[in-house]
């Protein structure tokens, strides 16, 4: 199968050219000027862009969580990413607590075996280190996972001490890991939420409180250092604050090895959200939490100067009915996670190229070129480029689309975005050479998709 | 007994002026030109400055540490300061693990008691935190401490978890105890030191490389965080190095309540001293270790800004022979600690008022009225004002000293400034109104020093 | 004339403490617990603050600009700073331009002469620096004068090149004046301008659009930079972002001599006001324009970290009817200048104090301890004890008042504040140990106010 | 002609991989594994990598300057650029005062005319703006030249003042010119060299001392400032020091379009350079000045954080000898220039890449992509990609080679790094598909080298 795609503009991280690009099988066989080579289907590309398939380092589908189970799962989140204009994703394998990395991954495989439509890898979150799992990290990347995640809040649940990260960290370095924190203090989140509780603040603004942006600025700040003592390459999921920022941009004006992501929650979406009447707050409720206006503009510079190098989603959908109503009565109840893996590169593309603050190239860097580069799939994925995969978007700069959940593909009953006429949206969608998605049609095959094993990393972008 | 002290330039903090300065009983009965007022003694201070007695807050006298015992006690650390100009010292109370901290409190007075020839107070150094201790910490400020000191190094000795730390700062904001931490990471250090001594690293350098500023400056960041979370005043013991200043700064600049300290150690010496051949390095084991010369600069420029608000000493003296060589083989073994009780004022006039980095007035902010203000010692001490104490120096700017081991009052067999000649000297010392020091005598009393009961402390300068 | 005042609590800059003050003729004679001494009057002043009267060291009285004078005068004007407890001001005597300083300081006497209530200060602004105003710079001392301002914009009215300015920094310094600039980059303010003008762009919000946040930052940046090079003190007046506040910190950092005020302003209103619609957006037309909340922000942890020494007024009062409208059909004919030395003390203590965002000592010092050490004008005023001047405000800090334009003092037809309730006002006024005001009654004497001729300046806090 | 390059390690600066290259012509026709092609060459590349030619884009060839005129040509300098693995550079076409700037681009046309042996470019130096010049921007493109130079240092000379360049950057904007500048306060700088002449200090030296860098840093961030109002790209040319850096990071983090380079003269050499006896300092003398170590370790924060985007050289060299000693009673009159063409990509290598400083990616990213994507020249140049023109260097990372003015090909009479031993060496050097440089000798054509029309330029990386 031969595919042509004509006339676009191609737009590629580190620059754009009007260019044909010829699908051959899996993979991108030839991308220039007047191409006229033969083909089963010539599309015609003129004003749109053609650019590498997004790439979501950062989604949790069919996650048991809070009693209950994030409502994506790899079939229904996979197709709601093709729509998006996202054809690859890193889902985080939970290890079983203390029990064997392998176990994890096997169970990630059934998750995601027989429903894949695109192609994905996974990461392996650390929840209980010892001695044996630390001996287990050497085999991951046989497995083809290459990067792991540790989490300095949950206490009792998730979160490692200082020495187990730090210790993780340096033998990630020695094996070619990549490793990544949710960067939180999870000892002073918990007795901010015990208080609050007893003086009975349970509502989901609450949530917001028990969370403040010191807790993730200053547990940024001790992962940095912490690479920076090692010299292990770090990457900080979810940053969503000014101070944080503040600690990574610090970190590698002195040469260290750190990189961050934030997420569309925290570019477009305030804590004042999260004050919405009649329990609609909930519907914001992630961690780390949404904050303010100052920090989005925060978050904005870090995008253009580089502090931050990948635009992720955190997709953790839950339903509101059933779900997020489970908090109610009490903030901590609520299952935390957003939906977004839909919408991520609508939003960007949308508030960002459309409105001026982002150029187009920046943009695929920011959703394709450097998620694929910072966790060992570039130049496989993330550019158009002779010999990658054929993930391929046809873009339409032109087009308007309005978001809402009565039309989006997403298997959870509200948007962040509901109402939002975004300007920009993807027409035709490609994975590994397939047609996946045209005109908002799924054509796809479900089970196609593919685990893909990530190379060696040793540093980041 | 009422002393004149005429002709004299009074220099308080807030300004000099030409004032005559008398002393009646144990306090500054009047400040004001062209006394004339009849007394026991007049002293002609032309060409003299006259200043408020320094207030070393960081200090370690008779302190069992390592298996040795800190050189100098109350009598002979005591009389080092007056010598150098200092009349009033804080000393940490260390909590006997587990135990009540009234033990500690009556221990440090055992220690002191006959002993003390100028004024002093005690913090209180938490070792073990638990219920019991945390209740009994209301009870405090009635024996006249006002300050805690908690570790976030030395782990599995005094090292106190984040839940601990930040509840404890909760709880002191609530009484009115100032929190006053010991920056640096402790696991880290741990897993780099037992990875050090794998390789056979004992050296006195190693203790450097053990400690990397990185540690020191997360851990600064981590409870300045806590500081603005809880709205806890926090003071930053024996600031070393540009990356935890950074950390000061930025957490100032946002409103936290949090001021820190250096040492001369910090600003005078650097690793290269560690480096220093036949275990010489280990006259400056201290810990943090001591850093660069870039990392000198950027203190200074905190010294004029106003970041760093004091300069103490964290004097813990152990002599060369026979006790910092306890770690010939190990730098692990070495005690840490270093003299300066004596030193203090004249280093840092020398370098700073002499050296035109400091104004005299800032140098009696940073020595004396700084240190009063934060530990709940103002207006009583620290300035140069009708009613205050009667703690004053006649300092000659002009006097030259050569500072040296065979000369210092110190009971410790080496200096850290060996050989550096000074231009500054104290002539004459007052504790309390009585004549201490005059013209490199001691005319003191032993046992004549008072235990000083501080009040209770809400912010920071 | 003795008064006493008994029962209050003195709040200085450096500690508040329970004492009783005694006014003596001009100065204060006596602070002090419980003091007894006959007097021919006394106070009560239970449960009420006793601070120095504060010192606005930014205002503009009976000033030509732009075809129109400022609507307060000597009379007016320090009246109604009475009536605010503020008991001191410098007024800026500005050069004709070419002419002789003398001849400035001259009219500006005559402004003053036979209206002052209150006491008062000049400072000369340099409109034409030439070898002939150069040489007289060394004569200002013995006229009381001790700071100039320059101004980096208005160019071809006010503006000096950065030679001027350069060499007039190191001319000050070895005379012991201090130097004020106006730091906004004049050159580009015109071109946006002439650009907006052209645009058709003419209404107040426009004024606000061409003078942006980052002409402020880089003269801010420029100006640090020669006192940098220079080693000249230098004070930054009406700052107002926190771009231009960074520059001021990082100078700061490094031990340049910079300090630097806000005004009300510039905290409590935004461009959002400059938008106000039927042209009210005139009334808060002032340069540098007032900014954005995240600014708002910025400038609280000035106030807070120190990095912002002073809040003064720049009052610059014009009537919105006849002053203001004369910009009507064009922002760049609209006067610059607001209103506010009457609601500067009570704004900032009740969004500061009672705000819990400043401590009552933090307020004193910027509303009159530090504005007195900068200007020299330190110990005499800014500080209540003994031997200062009798500027003495009772503080009534429970008080509420409303602040509008139809009770206030000021001679101009609107208000900033508006309807605004504050909590903490004024209660009586001293001055020079005469009543100024009481209970919103004037009492004192048309005339009676000083000239103060200041200290020298070597340097700022 | 075809040369296939086998068996190497292809380094760009999106990633590292084994790859086969094959030149045809001009240009890199194939990028791929294990080829086989016929050629006329086959080329053992085993243990080697294969690099992108670098790029430098500051040079000065055949200046004149001072009297006196820079010591290499197009000939010498291109020769010797080629020995040191560079295949492209940017020379500075200097207006004649006042004289339309086609006139400077033909004279450098002429310069280089029948000399080159790589390919160039030019940017447009502007000593003297106005209205005819100002109209004559528009044309620059079609003349391929996309980018000016404006000076805010060399009062009267080349500098310009704020409004010509606030209002050239905005010109530039609208074509799709970059405007560079050299940030330097020449007011400032003008005053502290007369005054240091005045003192008869005369000596190199004090060129650094009437030269520092709060100078540069504040011109640095006066032009940021314009680039952030007028929304026009900005690169700062030979940035030097800390505080410079910091206002290029502080303008990114805010979303400003700034760019900035270093040369290996600030990485490398130090103000005590200037000092060296004997004269020897002259032969450090270049504006900016060299600074200190601390200043080094800051642009190696830029270097790997991304806000130094490039390394170009300045290269303007001048021989000690009847050159440079022209300055010797004046160190005005010392030609301001340093000799490094030859030097740059070696010692970036050494001391970046073998010392563990710098990926090689980034190396290659900061010599010759970065410099090819700010300018208008990628992806033609920059990058190992098919299409793009065959500058290729075989760069032999084991080699190691010592500098030295006797075996340099620069003609100049000394090297800023005699006897300096580097590790890393071309071996082979292609330009556009010839062979020019291969083990030490020479083997391409005078007069082969190509001017290349550069792209319009909208922003920078």
């Amino acid at each position: 199968m031969k595919t042509l795609i004509k006339g676009g503009k191609v737009v590629n991280a580190d620059g754009s050219r009007m260019a044909d690009v010829l699908l051959d099988g899996e993979h991108i066989a030839k991308v220039a000027e007047s191409l006229d080579t033969p083909a089963d289907r010539v599309i015609d590309a003129s004003g749109k862009l053609v650019i590498p398939g997004g790439i979501d380092v950062h989604t949790h589908f069919d996650l048991p969580f809070g009693g209950t189970v994030s409502s994506d799962n790899f079939d229904t989140g996979q197709k709601a990413a093709a729509f998006g204009g996202t054809t690859c994703h890193i889902d985080f394998a939970i290890q079983i607590s203390g029990r064997p990395l392998k176990e994890a991954i096997d169970l990630w495989h059934q998750k995601a075996d027989g429903k894949a439509t695109i192609d994905y890898g996974f990461h392996l979150a650390i929840t209980e280190m010892n001695d044996s799992v630390m001996n287990e990290l050497a085999t991951l990347p046989d497995l083809g996972v290459t990067s792991l995640k540790l989490f300095m809040a949950y206490k009792n649940v998730f979160m490692v001490d200082d020495e187990t990260l730090f210790r993780t960290m340096m033998a990630a370095r020695d094996i070619g890991l990549l490793t990544c924190v949710h960067a939180e203090n999870g000892d002073v989140i918990d007795v901010l939420v015990a208080q609050l509780l007893a003086e009975g603040k349970t509502d989901p603004v609450y949530h917001g409180k028990s969370r403040p942006h010191w807790a993730e600025a200053e547990a940024t700040g001790r992962a940095a250092a912490f690479a920076a003592i090692s010299g292990a390459p770090l990457y900080v999921v979810h940053l969503t604050c000014a101070s944080a920022l503040d600690q990574v941009r610090m970190a590698r004006a002195k040469g260290v090895k750190v990189a961050a992501e934030t997420c569309p929650q925290y570019l477009f979406t305030t804590e004042e959200d999260l004050a919405r009447p009649n329990f609609e707050g909930a519907k914001y409720v992630c961690s780390p939490p949404v904050r303010t206006e100052a920090d989005q503009a925060a978050l904005w510079g870090g995008l253009t100067d580089g502090n931050l190098a990948c635009v992720s989603t955190d997709h953790c959908s839950f339903n509101f009915k059933d779900q997020k109503e489970l908090g109610r009565d009490d903030f901590t109840k609520i299952p935390n996670g957003l939906p977004g893996i839909e919408d991520r590169m609508m939003v960007l593309y949308h508030y960002g190229v459309t409105g001026s603050k982002l150029s187009p190239e920046r943009w695929v860097e920011l959703c394709a070129t450097n998620p694929a580069k910072i966790f060992g799939l570039y130049p496989r994925k993330g550019t158009i480029a002779e010999g990658a995969d054929g993930d391929v978007v046809v873009w339409d700069p032109a087009k308007e689309h309005t978001i809402s959940a009565k039309t989006h593909h997403m298997n959870v009953d509200y948007n962040l975005f509901e109402g939002l006429k975004v300007k920009g949206v993807p027409s035709i969608v490609f994975s590994a050479g397939r047609l996946l998605v045209e005109d908002g049609e799924f054509k796809g095959e479900t089970g196609a998709g593919r685990f893909i094993k990530r190379d060696l990393i040793h540093d980041v972008v």
